[in-house]
Order: C-alpha cells, then structure tokens, then sequence
C-alpha cells in the first residue's frame, strides 16, 4: 500500500471547498490535512456542515501558508476571483502541487483577463505554469502538471457538449451560441439578495448577459480546439436548483450530418473518458442524472430544417464543474487512477 | 351600465380554466353562467378547487353544447389538443361568439397541422374564419372577429420579444433561435410522470427538441411580420417552477444598431399595449415579476463581438399565455377597454 | 365620492411593505403620498421592484417624521424590532393614525416583551393606547382605534385556529401545542446564510424551538379570550416556500364532542368574519389556496381515540399574516368596508 | 474473499427499489442477480433511469418466483401494500432470505392491520416469523433473522426520536403527540394529482389526519419499548422536497429533566449505533444533513414552562427510511458489518 497524499483545502468551508471534503475524505489515498476557512476559523468542521457529524473531526484553520508547506504535498484551492494570485506563487515555491478551483489562472491573456475580470491579471510566468485541467481534452498534459488550473463550471459543461463538433470541422465556429443555465450553488456560499429563497425560488431570469466572465474560458479553449480563434455567444441564467447546470448549445452545420453520424464521433472522441456518457439519440440529460456525481452527460440533435445542430450537456456544477474534476485532476497528476474516490453514483431522485 | 355578458367556460377545471374563472369572476362585464368540467360534473368548484370556496358558488356542469348556446353569448374552450375541432363548428353556427384557448385553429395551413400534432386539420373553411388574437400585433381584426384561436404560450412569448426586429427588417429572418424555457403548469393538469413532482423538482431538462408544435405557429406569425417564410430553431425546457415562460431569443443583426435604438423601437412598437413593457437597458426579466399578471415583460442586449442581439421576454403562461390573453381579446372582440378584468398586479415574491 | 385618506408606508421595499404596495395601489380610497426606504431612497420603486413597473410611479422617500406628518393622514410601519418604539409616538403626537406591523407594541407586560425580545419595552403609556389588531375577535376595538399593533404572523394563524375552542371552554387550557411552519418570507428580504437559497431548497428544519417571540403573544391573546392564564408549546419551521404559514395545534378536549359540532361551532363563531374559512369535514386546508389573499382557512379533526382535537390553519404570511390584515384594520379604522380593497382571488395553482 | 450474496430486488423500478440499487451496486458482498419490474419488464435499467447509465448493465426482468429462487439467496420486496403478502409465503418456503419494505408484516395484530390498512392481513403463522428490523432496538433479533419486515419511513424516524424516553419511564405514555413532515418520495413513483408539481410546489399541507397508517405501527414499537400500551396522536404533512422526514415530536416529563440530561440518555442509548447522530444542545437537525445517506439525526429540547420535552428527528425516507435500513439489516442478518455500502457521506448542499 503506497503512503497517502497529505492534502490542503484552501476555503475549506464554501460550497466548492466542502464538496471536495466530502469526496476526499473517502479516497483511499488521501489524508486531509489542513482545511482552511476565514469565516470559522478554530471552529469544529461539523459544527458549521453538521451532516458530517461523526465523519471528519477537524477543526477549521487559519491561513497560514507555512504551516500548509510543512503539513501538505498538495493544496486545492477554493476561493473567490483575486484571492488564488497572492497565494499560488508562495506554494508553488515551497514546492507544493497546486490545483485552484477558482478562475484567477484560467486565462492566457492577460489583458483578456483584466477586461473580463476587473481585476489585475497574475503574474504572466506563473499563469504560464499552469495547466488547464479539462483532461477529456488534454490528459497528457495534466499528468505532467505540477499547478492545475481548474476549469470553470460553465465552462467544462459548454466545452464538453461543443468540442468534437470544432475539433472535426463540422460547424461554421463563428456560429456558436451557448444558452446556459445553472443552480444556485453555483454562486457560493456568500449571503446576496441574489441568493435569498424568496428572490429565487419559484423564479427564472438571466444574468451578465454577454458579460459572463466564463465567455472568454471558452473562446479559448474551443479557439485551440478548432484551431482558428472564435467569439461565442454566451448567456447565463440561475435555475431555482441547488446544484446543476446544463448548456443548451447551437452551431450551424457546414455539411449535412446524420444525428447518428454524429453520436459516433462523440462516442468515439470520449472513450477513453470514464466520466463523459453521451445520451442515446431522442434522449436528453436532465441535471438531476448527474447530482452528486461527476458525470458530464450529452445529448445531440440535428435540424434538418435550420441545419443546426443542437447539443445539450449536463454537469453537477460542484462536482465535475469543481471539486470532483479538481480530483481527477489531482489523481492523473499524482498517478493515481483517474476515478479513485469519483465512483458516486448520481443520487435519484 | 350595461348588461353583462353571459360566458360559457368548457374545460374549467384545467389549469387556464380554472385560471379564467379567477380572471373572470371579478370582471365587470361578465356573468359566468356555464363552467364545465368532464372530470367533476355535478361537483361544487370549490371541491375541485379549495381556493375559490365563497368567492363562486357554482356546480360543474357537464358538456351539452345545446345548453351551452342557450345560457352563453361567448364560449371559452380550455381543451386538450383535437376537441376543440369538434365543437366549435356547432357553437359558430349556433351564433356564439367563440374564443378558442387550445391549438386546433392556429395554423392556416393544414398539412403542417398534421405534421406538427399529429391529428387531422380542422375543416378549412371553420379555420379560415379564425383571427389569431394576438392584440399587439392585429388589435383591429381582433376587434372584428366572432372567433378568435388564442396563440400558444411559448408562442406569445417568443413572438412579442421577436416581431419588431423582423418587422423593421434588422435581421436575417434565417438567424432566429429561440431557447425556451417554461414551468409546468403549462403541461396541464393531466398527472404523467414527466410531471411526478419528484422528477421535476432540483431539475432541469430539455424536452420535444426540434418537435415543439409550437414551432410553426412561431414561424407562420414572425413569416407574416417578416412578409418572407422563415424557420426558426426552438428548444423548450421544463423549469422547476409552476408559472412563467421566458424566451432567451438571439438573431443575428444585418447592420449595427446600439442597443439605446433598439429599445426606442420596442417602446414605439408597443407604444398602445397596455400589457407589454420594456425593461431599462442592463435589466432582463424574471419570471416572477408577471406572476398571476397579463404583462409579458422584454429585455435587450446586443453583442458587438457577435453581432448578434438577445431578447429575453417573460410571461405567465398562464395568464398572458392563456386566460389573461383570451379575457384581453374577449374584451377587443365586445368593445370593453382591453385591460377590462386584467388589472391585477403581479405578485411578488 | 369619498376623499382619499393620505396614506404613508414608513419601510416600503421590506416583505410586508412591497405587499401593502400592492394591496394599496388598487384601494379606491386611499392614495399613496410617501413611500420609505432606507436602503434605496431616490430610487424609483420600480427599480427596486420591477413587477411594478407601469403601475406605480414613485421615487422612495428617506424616512423625515415631520414630512410624513405633513403628507400623509394614517402611516404604516413595516420595520425591524425595536424601530417602531422610536417612531410611533411622534407620529401619534402629530395626530396620525398609525398601524405598526412589527412587534414592538403587541405585549402589554414590559418584562415579558424585554425576556422575548431581548429589546426594551416600548413606553407603558404608548403601548396602552395601542389596540391589537385581530378583527374577528375584537372589531369594535379596532373601529375604535387611532392606533393598531398589527399581529403577528404566526401569532394570527394560531390564534385564529384556536380561539373558538378556548372561547367555550372545550379543551383544557394547559394542553395547547402549536407545531407551526412558515415560508421563507416570514423572515424578511434582509439577506442571512438562513435564507440563501441553496440552504433552505429542498429541506426543511425548525428554529427558535421553545424560544420564538410570537409565544408571549399567543399566550396573551389566548389567555384573554379563555379568561384565565395559559401556557403553550410553540415550534417553528421553515418550508422551501415563499409565502404561507400552516399551524397544526393540538388540545385535549375536556369532553367529547363530535367533529361536525366543532365545526358548526367554528362556522358561528366565524359568522360574520370575511376572511375566515372553515373547510368541510375530512377536508384540510394547503397553504397555496390562501396564496396572496387575505383568507385564512382552518380545517378540523376529533381523534376518539386519544379524546384530542386537530386544527390546522393557514394563511398567506405576507397577507392576513402582515399588509392584508394591516389594512382589514385600517378598513375598520377609517369607517370603510371591512373588505375594500382585499377582494382578491388566491393564485392557485 | 468470501463468495458474494445473490440478491434479487422485486420491485426495482420504484424509488425504494432504485435506492437499493443505487446503494447495493457499491455494497463489496453483494451481486445482483434478479431485478423485477411490472412497468418496464424487458427494457434495459438505464433506460429507465438515466443516471445509472454505463453503471449497471441489467434488463429488468417480469416477476417469476421461480427464476428469483435460482437465482438469488435473499431477496428485498419494495411493492405496493398487499402485494408482498402473496409472494413472501412461497420465497421463505424456497429457502430464500427475505428483507420486506412494505407494511404488509408490521403489525403483530391482524385486526389492527385491517382497521388501517383496509385490507386482509397475511397468513398469521408467516407474520409470526417476521422479524421488526429496527435494528437500534433489536440488533440481536435481526441477527438470528431469516424473514424482515422493514419499518415504515415514518416510524423509523418517530420511534428513535421517542424510544428513550420510553425505555426510561421519563414521559407519560399518553401525552404523545407527533408531528411528521415528508417529502414527496415517501408517495413512491405513482402518478395522481397529488404528487403533480403544480399542486405541491410552494404549497404545504396535512394528509390522512389522525389515519395514517404508520400509527398503529408506531404504537406497536413503541408501547413494547414502554412496556405498556399506548395510543399517540400522529398527524403528516406533505413537504415540497424530493427527500426527507422530519417528526418534531411532544411528550409531557414525569419529572422535571434538563436538556444535558436527556442527551446524555440518548447518546448512552445508540452509543453502538453507527447510524444515530445526536445534535448539540440548542441545534436542531435539518433534513438535507443526511440526504442521500442512513443516517437518523436527533435534537432535543425541554421547555421548563410547560414541563414538555420536544424531539426533532431527522431521515432521508429512501435511505434510513426504507432501502439503507434494508441493508443494514441485510449486513445483520448475514453477518457482515453493520455500515458495509452504508458508509456514503449525505450529499449537502
């Protein structure tokens, strides 16, 4: 038996932080070790999530980056935009692997960033360490990774549905418009008029429309897929869900293809993926067939009529938009098995 | 004052039954002397519904189109798809004005009838005589009819946010998508699974894509504004929520406009209509902010990048999107004030 | 035709303040002349809520005594614990009626209010002109008064629920247990990790237990109308609900008595009570058939086997529990119909 | 390496039969052998329900009582009251081990079992064999077990909350009063208006007051915990969630007790029980903490006003309620640890 990883969570305590508490403390070759969280500080674990009463008895930690040098080999981070930029570089010198949660690294460019983000693009030779964890797109890549940066959640359901449609030139890529929606976890754990029950609850709306910061995450990405540069369409909404998102994505064909044509080349190009399933034709994912797990599921339509296709991908925003593809980031890197600790079944209904 | 108006509602036990008799039984013009119910006849309505218990005190009666003609002036229908082909023939002939909730008379051209609800065409010439009631674009021939088939819901929604972009001629009419999203109540009260509260509740999925029967209602209206055929690409999804539709709707621009001119557009287009109105730019529409309300609320943005416009539009399908839309007609058609009875204000939260 | 009352509402764009915004505007003898908010003054209230947008033209006031004063005939208080106390007595000096929907003044002990509320009692002399506001125990009270102490949420559905029996001595005093559950708007719009959305969806706990500051207000209503002294269990909850509140309360009956006698009793007892309505045996009532109207309806059950009576009440928490009984008191505080302005239908579904 | 068990589900497509499934895929001691389904015999389980795609490959099988004794060594029943009685008699003369989730064996009393549930009790020599599985009252019985009967989802959670103070004498029999709220799961996957969406979303509301038919069963348990009998008064709501119990239940002390007190007893009490969680004093369990997993969560209170006690007890209906208490009596009953494929983190939030 190999000796267990010693692992970090930075911002142990938002909804991405204690979803990878919940999945790591049962993987078998994980041992936590530091858990971090500003706002309970010195507090037992399970006073503040009391459903992991009797399973973790950890207290909270400060942030001391020091202390997570001695006491860990890698460090997850969970924290809001702006924070992961003053912290990476310390850990990523004290020799620490690093996988952040948060959107600080995701992008290349850093005017790009600064217009999207509003805030001070990290330092260009650290941006350039890290490697963007989609690992159904480069897995390679993420097993010589020593700082993953995460892919956002929107953008891992869009990318996933849209990829093999660019990567095989079978759709005009100045065509693409994503229709996006997500759960309310999503947003975080921080108290806003935006998150208050009554506001939410029984209620549907739109938000940053044309403005989402994940906009730019995927014009890249599916920029290096198609290999040309793209602009996408992009809009958010917030469901009165918890936990899902589901992207509902159109392009337009450049040559007529059969739906079933089309359902081979996806089921090829994601083989080798354990945690993508690719829906039978006239079936489509609901967001409640993956909760809890870390499932990206895919649906696919062809309009003759319009010639369009239209794809339809779901994720658990937490899972494999956060914390369960942070660990399967975390277990390509390490060498471990890509799914140890990640074999949740979706929980029904 | 004048005497009221003595209305026939068949199907009064459905969700826009039920929702016309809220409507209608503080409509100042109106005497309800016929709700019908295949369900409950013979029943109290405050059985069937607790909520209206000492506000009406009628019997449901059953369906005996003879008796109807003998106590009504005006007839709603409220029926499953294929009925209303069945009597409104008798109910035209015997004089009674007519105003048709369900989706039998929308389309003009049969054969697409056929091919869109599987069902034979109503008779041609009964079909002919029926004004499609959507005021704010045909307020006069409203105004003229005898017989009047309400739009669909999905239908109103999407038309009202897409008509004066097509009429003004500022996109490719080739460029419409229209991604839909609608709660439940608008699958009537009919118990499947797909309406199981534990299938639906925390979830989100698509459903009919590419195959909603509303898709060339859509297309024969935005055709007759554009005065050119077109198609449209349109997905409905099923929301968590009992009431509201909102349309995320995007076309592609032929030249540049600034999204200032475009709202001037839509307030001058909608100048007269009491029931629509325009959000401030940089605001979009929740679904809860028409509950219980006929107003169908818009929000615009445009996409510089993408050259692309956004239009969100919202109503309550069951207001706007049903009763409240007939009872807006039912006015024109007898020469009331068009918000006569439909001057309730949304509720919220 | 009457002149309109000036009306103020000091706390505009809180729950209970938007709702008598919306009751209010549709009042035909009342007109709106100063709307505060400390949060948004300047603001269009249409910006702050855009269901109201077309409806209601106002810029939100800051809170300046003397201005109200000078504007306004009856002012109404929507505020926090504790604000109330501050304002009142110069709104009563300058001669306006006030109806204050808070709690501040609803206990005539000072030392209990201070153990429950853990705030200082309003002034004895302030306090005893204050008449508790539950009209269909005390309407004449209430006919009489320049100044209401508008009941509690919880405190009206129980109450209501209860009263009949204490009134003719049917169950013993010290049995009373009231297991009550509320939505979430109960708890105000300000925003708490108790109420964000991904807490509270799809859950469902109590709060407060033995500890809610509605018990001392029950006990006190109860206790007057049993004419002795008393003391119940009280428990909250919270429902993933917006609006409502349903009490189940159970008592022991002294001595038997048939369901249908309680019911003939509750049926008399609540004869001449608009708003009261008592379901048919083996029927009981669901919050969303009170939905946004100022019902509360109570349902009945006698277990022989245990010699113990169920009342289950509910109302609409925004409503009959805050701006719609706030304005059946203004109703009979100004001399008009007991029902202007509250006849509206519930929104079911 | 021991040799797997064989285990058949009858049942496998409604929700306590899919939760086994779900649970059991995982359990390292169990193959699945026979999974039966009326609705959808023939089709494969994924097609079904999606989420369990590329996770379990079986096709569901009719119901033959003679391929599932070849097949399987124990077999769980999740069927509709009445059904289990005709099958077990022929599965136990077969040899095979049986775990019921139905009620059909509950009640030791066939008349009782008439009088609720309204149809003939079973065979009284088969119901002799049954064995009561709660294993926190009966670990030991349910060892030496070859024939379960399951708990009812609102005993289970009713009676950990109350046993205790039973066993101890510390309340008065005949003040018990519970008050129990479920989700909508509880109703299982058939299709009526009451589980429809509409009429259960944003709606709360009692059923089957005072004739639930848990109540004898709870009077059973509990009256043999008591060493007496005893009658309690029992009332169920309906929540608008998918999973979850809450029973806040009332007793009258003998004797004055503290709340430190009490928690003592009940940790003592289900010291050795992996599955019972007692929260600190003055928090109170909410039913996400322990959705989607066995555990039974418990909080306390005692009002020294009116010398109650108050116990909130929280379970996921599926899990502790019905298909993760099967197999902890299952893991009993064969001898394998008590938590083997039971040791699954609730899924929060």
């Amino acid at each position: 038996m190999t000796q267990a990883t010693r692992v970090a969570i930075i911002g142990a305590t938002g909804y991405s932080g204690i979803e990878l508490v919940r999945l790591l403390q049962s993987h078998p070759q994980v041992q936590l070790t530091y858990l971090s969280s500003e706002s309970y500080t010195g507090q037992a674990i399970s006073e503040v999530y009391p459903h992991l009463a009797g399973r973790i008895g950890h207290a909270l930690d400060g942030l001391d980056p020091a202390a997570v040098a001695a006491r860990a080999d890698v460090v997850f981070l969970g924290l809001p935009a702006g924070k992961s930029s003053e912290l990476v570089p310390a850990f990523l010198a004290a020799g620490l692997r690093v996988i952040d949660m948060g959107g600080d690294f995701r992008l290349v460019d850093g005017a790009v960033h600064e217009q999207w983000y509003k805030k001070p693009a990290p330092p260009r030779h650290v941006q350039a360490e890290a490697v963007y964890g989609l690992s159904e797109l480069w897995r390679d890549a993420v097993r010589q990774a020593r700082f993953i940066t995460n892919p956002g959640c929107y953008a891992t359901s869009a990318i996933l549905g849209l990829a093999p449609l660019l990567r095989h030139g079978l759709i005009d890529p100045a065509s693409v418009i994503i229709d996006a929606k997500s759960g309310v976890s999503g947003a975080g754990r921080g108290v806003t008029l935006g998150v208050h029950f009554a506001e939410v609850n029984e209620n549907f709306q739109a938000y940053k429309v044309n403005q989402h910061q994940h906009t730019p995450e995927i014009e890249q990405v599916l920029g290096q897929v198609a290999a040309q540069p793209l602009t996408v369409t992009f809009t958010t909404h917030l469901l009165p869900i918890t936990r899902g998102i589901l992207c509902t994505s159109y392009a337009t064909l450049k040559a007529p293809v059969t739906a079933e044509a089309l359902r081979t080349l996806y089921t090829g190009d994601y083989a080798g993926c354990p945690f993508v399933r690719t829906m039978p034709l006239g079936s489509f994912p609901a967001t409640k067939q993956v909760q809890g797990s870390n499932y990206c599921d895919i649906g696919l339509a062809v309009d003759e009529r319009t010639h369009r296709v239209t794809v339809i991908s779901v994720i658990d925003n937490l899972v494999k938009g956060a914390a369960g593809q942070a660990i399967q980031n975390f277990n390509l890197m390490m060498g471990y098995g890509e799914g140890v600790g990640l074999d949740v079944s979706p929980l029904y209904p």
